[in-house]
């Protein structure tokens, strides 16, 4: 039974972390809002099923919103994640913290209100930055930088190689001052899986762009 | 076997949905950091098991963090969520969402940075709250009080009282003008659950504070 993915066509976002599950994993599935009337079929299915925000899959009877529970559902679907119940609390634990770091991405251009344009926020956009970049930014690497990861590969590993790609997208000065070698080498491993590089060539994959949650001005990198 | 909660002590913060769930269920648990030496104990416990930050929960071999995280492992153990696999992600996307909006109702008094004063961004806190009163606040409102939740009682009846409790003491204004009556019958319903109410008057409960998720500076109330 295939997959139904609903979320915005024109951005990577939040779903990217849920496609890049799908793609490594080779399962079939339908990326709704890409296709004809896209939009409007997904929130007509966030409207029957009662979904606060995209990203949602629908799969058979199941919904399930809220990436990291997504990737919860998928994991053992997918070969993505332990069987063990201890194993797969703390892999979705990890995904949980991801999850809060990528809201402070999201925030550093967008302090005030996600309703309102980058533009109408600049001023403050450049004091949340300096405080990301400083403090924030160097945590969260430090963190997942000496975790110590399950042998086998998980969507812990495709979510870091996403944050990676994206934060130096984003903050190219920034990130190219920080060290981070154990990500580093992750990044490259995840980039060369057949599967995942096919991926990242197609058109499937979206760039990155400034309707996006990584975004690059200059003026909040360092 | 006892549970062992790690949470900053002087505040109800994200631990205390974990707290609510844990007395509600009168299930036996010590508070660690509320102890003798408790922060040392804590941070030790932390460094430990590479907790990126509070609450976690011991329990035998298990360690758990992540607010949403550790209730949906004590769900099922307290009798707080369903035993079917989609009954239990339903539950938990709800309370994923409840997890975001409480970093919104955080980031009220702290747009720019988690690691500054309240004081050093009350400028840029005001443009934050007008967005939050008038928009995101609303918006999850009307989300939750159309919620069909299930007939059993679960962790999320528990989370959505505190969540009621916590914006009414924060923005007593904002709440008085909006309209969520079945959100304040559920409300009444678990204030007056006799386990919960003889929590809620022991001293046990903390108060609300100025260190808090859930703050009142009048100047962010409308």
């Amino acid at each position: 039974m295939s997959y139904r993915l609903h979320y915005w066509p024109s951005i990577q976002g939040r779903g990217e972390f849920v496609r890049l599950a799908l793609e490594d994993a080779d399962a079939g599935y339908r990326d709704i809002a890409r296709g004809p009337q896209g939009i409007a079929q997904m929130e007509k299915a966030m409207a029957r099923h009662h979904v606060f925000a995209p990203p949602f899959l629908v799969h058979g009877q199941v919904v399930v919103a809220q990436t990291a529970n997504i990737l919860l559902y998928l994991g053992p679907r997918l070969g993505l994640a332990p069987k063990s119940e201890a194993g797969r609390l703390w892999l979705h634990q990890q995904q949980l913290t991801i999850a809060d770091w990528l809201v402070e991405v999201h925030d550093v251009h967008h302090p005030i209100g996600s309703g309102l344009y980058y533009e109408e926020q600049k001023r403050e956009a450049r004091r949340r930055a300096a405080d990301f970049r400083d403090n924030r930014l160097p945590k969260f690497l430090r963190y997942f930088e000496a975790l110590e990861r399950p042998r086998a590969f998980t969507y812990l590993d495709l979510s870091l190689f996403q944050m990676i790609e994206g934060l130096r997208y984003a903050f190219p000065r920034a990130m190219r001052k920080l060290r981070y070698k154990n990500l580093e080498a992750l990044h490259d491993k995840v980039a060369a899986r057949p599967r995942l590089a096919a991926y990242l060539r197609s058109e499937r994959r979206i760039a990155f762009n400034r309707q996006g949650i990584f975004r690059h001005y200059p003026e909040l990198d360092s």
